[in-house]
């Protein structure tokens, strides 16, 4: 069966923030859904890109030499191996676009770490 | 620089039903957009998933067996190697994620298909 997932209705299903989950594949990518508010932690993703589409809100990315202001309906995709750091000063819900093989904290193991199977709503 | 796009702004630069426009990538995989209006071709993708996510208005995706519907905001994976024909009774704005390789009208040449290099906008 190919069914359509509505992108809106995806997020009533997140309920704690930084907690992606994963709504849709494209090939080894995969689409998740994640409601962010506050500050991450600084990553990065070694051999990944990660795209961020900001879906309500607005998000700042942080990189080691400036930031980035995502506002609602702009995205932007991360090259792979740049350190960078997702806040969001009131919440915000954003769609990520990455590899199935890219854990979301990158190379930092934390308390938020999610594995994939976490991630399946 | 990694610098944010718009997304429906970049629909601002699509002039031409059924004429993809490269709008951004993560890893592999491209982020398109198109205006849609009419019936476009019959074809598949042998090796390469594809995804549609309407943007605005309406587009039906036809199978051999069915059709399904996508209402604005909703998403849909064609699977690699199905048949598939996108109508848009009215104007619809999607956006189109796949691999860097794979061609619009898949195994089907047509005169509406173009080339990785006319869908740089």
């Amino acid at each position: 069966m190919i069914n359509p997932t509505d992108l809106e209705a995806a997020f009533d299903r997140v309920t704690d923030f930084w907690s992606p989950k994963i709504i849709g594949q494209v090939n080894d990518h995969l689409l998740k859904v994640a409601k962010l508010k506050g500050e991450f932690v600084w990553h990065a993703h070694d051999t990944q890109d990660e795209l961020f589409h900001v879906v309500k809100g607005a998000l700042r990315i942080e990189f080691e030499d400036r930031a980035v202001d995502l506002k609602e309906g702009q995205f932007l995709t991360v090259p792979r191996g740049v350190r960078h750091n997702p806040v969001a000063e009131e919440e915000c819900w954003v769609l990520l676009i990455e590899p199935a093989s890219t854990l979301h904290t990158g190379d930092v193991e934390t308390p938020i770490s999610r594995s994939l199977d976490e991630q399946l709503s």
